[in-house]
């Protein structure tokens, strides 16, 4: 028999834990209740203060506020279970989903280095909709097969390794889903992927790109990979590459060049009219 | 400039449409206002019996509801079509997300067959938490870095397309999220995929397991591959197979066998200390 666990869902916990909770995309709409709970129950929420201003208002008041910079994630994860530990309860927020390219691994990983058990720092992981999932959303259905999912940004991890992933993704007919496509300072990776995903899929292969999915300026495109600007792409955009069967249902499909494809959607099919023809 | 399409959010269309919602993990407490509000804005709901039992009964009321078996994906996608072409606000439910694994693809194709543009049937994508994303949270991080997902399902994908996806994301080292891993009527293809796990990651790598994430009877366990037993999974599990880096957090992590790590969390380093070591 497998074991049962009590839920994270559960927040009555009598001593003190870090709440670590994903925001989803943005809009307050698309907060469920159990997030706000966390961060209603928190004296103290942690966060960049780009995530912390997503939030409604209301939901702040009376907290104890720790604003960080974008790339304090350690002094931030640290700050969080510092409070934790000195017994507030704590919210370390961040948007989409805080287990994908998020906090909730190096909160574990830190939480190791200082020599912390289970029974010292309580953690429950809150989850979010992620940023996949509402790029795909707005862009159609492409994720609806199978999928891999890939940050190009090689500030952790070496360009060697995501390469390889990209490589063995394309081979093996995945879509694509690429996190952190492009920065000022690092341009050249997303014209290696562009690259390679051309010769995998060629130049018709269809690439959708989503920037600041349900807030404000929300962007959207779906273009073919040979007609495909990687200005368009910055560290606020989801790219997805479809796979070799991805089709685009409405729009002007005619079109390519740095033509988008005006009111279409793409779509990975899941295979029922293989099986069922006609 | 990249094109601004009106987003989804705004529920006002004067016209009946098409609203392929996700339910998320099936907790009313996951379910976002918005969600709520494209259930509520429509007077038909499809859905599989299931999932349409994991609503609050409140925002069913008063609505006609389709209840549809298991594999009865064409007919209920065709249903709720057909309700939004006769007038009615139509709401086409499933759990999760409804982008992975789910109908919003279906809609697409089967718009594409029924010959219907995006004038004739105006289509919204709600996006919900995904079962990744419950899993993944209840495990601890498992997701932090990149990582690959695929259905075991050979129904309406070939198995050499599958097994091919499992070797080249063992390869390329993602972290595996594996969806419908195991039916009674179909066993083999998960003791393939620890097989195929195995020789890459060896019999010491994690795999975690989730059922009924924040439902009743949810279960969550983290074991060795070499420790896992097969009869553990359904197609109500999600099971993650760590990368070659993924470490386990607090439990009796020297535990194999058929035992689980009890209390442990899984999660996969992004980076930060191989390059700020110390």
């Amino acid at each position: 028999m497998v074991p049962v666990r009590q839920s994270n869902a559960t927040l009555n916990a009598v001593s003190a834990a870090l709440h670590v909770v994903g925001l989803g995309p943005g809009s307050a709409a698309l907060l469920p209740s159990l997030t706000r709970r966390a961060i209603m129950s928190s004296a103290v929420v942690v966060g960049y203060s780009r995530y912390l201003d997503l939030l409604p208002e209301a939901l702040l008041e009376g907290k104890k506020l720790v604003r960080s910079g974008m790339r304090n994630e350690i002094a931030r994860c640290n700050a969080a279970m510092d409070a934790v530990l000195s017994g507030e309860n704590t919210a370390l927020v961040s948007s989409g989903d805080p287990g994908i390219y998020a906090l909730a691994g190096l909160v574990y990983e830190l939480a190791g280095k200082r020599k912390l058990s289970p029974a010292d720092l309580s953690v429950l992981v809150f989850p979010g909709i992620p940023a996949l999932c509402a790029a795909a959303a707005l862009l159609g259905a492409p994720l609806a097969h199978d999928f891999a999912v890939i940050s190009l940004s090689d500030l952790l991890t070496d360009w060697g390794t995501i390469e390889k992933r990209i490589t063995h993704a394309l081979a093996a007919d995945f879509t694509l889903v690429i996190y952190n496509p492009r920065s000022p300072e690092r341009d050249w990776q997303l014209n290696k992927l562009l690259e390679l995903s051309i010769a995998a899929r060629g130049e018709k292969g269809y690439i959708g790109l989503v920037r600041n999915a349900y807030r404000e300026k929300e962007q959207v495109a779906i273009l073919t990979l040979g007609g495909f600007n990687p200005a368009l792409a910055d560290m606020l955009s989801i790219l997805i590459v479809g796979n070799s069967e991805t089709r685009v249902w409405g729009g002007e499909s005619g079109q390519t060049g740095q033509d988008w494809l005006k009111g279409a959607r793409m779509y990975a099919p899941r295979g029922y009219f293989k099986k069922y023809p006609g």
